[in-house]
């Protein structure tokens, strides 16, 4: 009797072609279908399901998946098996054995994802693959302003990339932040919502960095979500700057 | 009339074969030298000349090196002009035109190491190639005990790698210290001394954590010395936690 497992993990995107599995592609879904099949030893392909995409370079801190597995292996088990078969960018921080019930990607109750902006005059070598680049002025203080427009029920038409195939572009953003880390010269944003469009944060970001940075109004957001024209949002920030930090189930926060 | 330049870095070491210039090789030199002489546009080949070795994975923050560049161009546009020609996993930071009595390597009168180790229950895949990892018990204060053992001038033939060719293995170490960095989980340990023997820094961080861990004596740095003896050091810390920090010629700290 098969049993349901769901997996939290923490990858480094920059080597990833992203998430979703594709062919003669490095994938994240890719590695643990690999990973997952050959502890199985089975002819029957067990399929990895994820929370939900994330672009080449995107990183995670706590991804999840889940998928059901045919032998009888403890969480911890699988948890030690599976990070003795995966690359190193590729960790799995957590495991448990759920209920069939749970479904990594509709039983989510949201996400929250991080974005890092290095504020280095220079381009640090150490933050190439991990931090968007900012290195024009910036006010702080208009990006604090700016924040409480993101929250709450919007329709973020004009944040969403081409290629999106979803009905509705309405979603709800519960929390979003900005916080100085002065010490590594960044700011890092913080977006807790019930569900992201494609591209969404970074479109978001890069439109904040610019309210931030005085070629757009404080409450542009406001005037963004009536035109519905995801022209006038223009640039979208480099996936390097971007964490899924963590997927919600029933536990909250 | 050439002009000697020097010029302060950070390498990202992941992808280097270490700083010096190898055929075949991907190396710091090799970059800078490829760039240098792009700019120069002479027959004649131009040396870069750095202040020392690093080895393959080693990172720099602020490695220093000089050259005799033949036409007239400021620090700022040789700044400039070089970068625009790097890798971005090594940047310069800093230029300054300097006198022909300044040489990057004789003229130094110290360097500062950092070592950063994770002590993460779990394989970081964001730090596998920017840390040491340490996954065994510590107790910090048996290496703050042991550090002022370190410091001073001693003969360290007991931390030196095989394939050194110097002819004395006495150096002396200003400053050793250890830090936390609890929100990182690390700890920081940093090295100021006049000069330091081939892995000597990889060494002593090795033999300082299995202090930590109990399974040496807090003292056991003075028997080292004493022995002189390479295999009773036994361990190597990885190159992936080891950042030249600081080379020092006139000013100090």
């Amino acid at each position: 009797m098969a049993k349901r497992y769901k997996i939290t993990m923490a990858y480094d995107g920059t080597n990833f072609a992203g998430f979703q599995i594709q062919p003669k592609q490095r994938t994240v879904q890719g590695v643990l279908e690999k990973a997952v099949n050959k502890m199985s030893k089975l002819d029957d392909y067990i399929t990895i399901y994820g929370s939900g995409r994330t672009d080449a370079g995107v990183h995670a801190l706590a991804q999840v998946a889940h998928f059901d597995f045919p032998h009888a292996i403890s969480a911890q088990g699988m948890l030690k098996g599976l990070n003795s078969l995966l690359p190193l960018d590729c960790e799995i921080t957590a495991c448990e054995i759920v209920s069939d019930e749970f479904h990594s990607r509709f039983t989510t109750h949201g996400k929250r994802y991080m974005y890092r902006v290095s504020l280095d005059h220079f381009t640090n070598p150490f933050k190439r693959f991990y931090t968007g680049h900012y290195k024009y002025p910036l006010d702080i203080e208009r990006i604090k302003e700016a924040l409480p427009d993101v929250e709450g029920t919007h329709d973020f038409t004009s944040f969403v990339a081409s290629g999106s195939t979803v009905k509705s572009n309405v979603r709800t953003i519960y929390e979003a932040t900005v916080t100085e880390d002065k010490k590594n010269n960044e700011i890092i944003f913080e977006f807790y919502g019930n569900g992201f469009l494609y591209n969404q944060v970074r479109i978001m970001v890069a439109t904040l960095l610019e309210i931030g940075n005085g070629r757009r109004a404080v409450h542009d957001f406001l005037r963004l979500y009536e035109v519905k024209d995801r022209n006038q949002a223009r640039e979208t920030a480099p996936a390097s700057g971007l964490y899924l930090k963590k997927v919600y189930y029933n536990e909250k926060k």
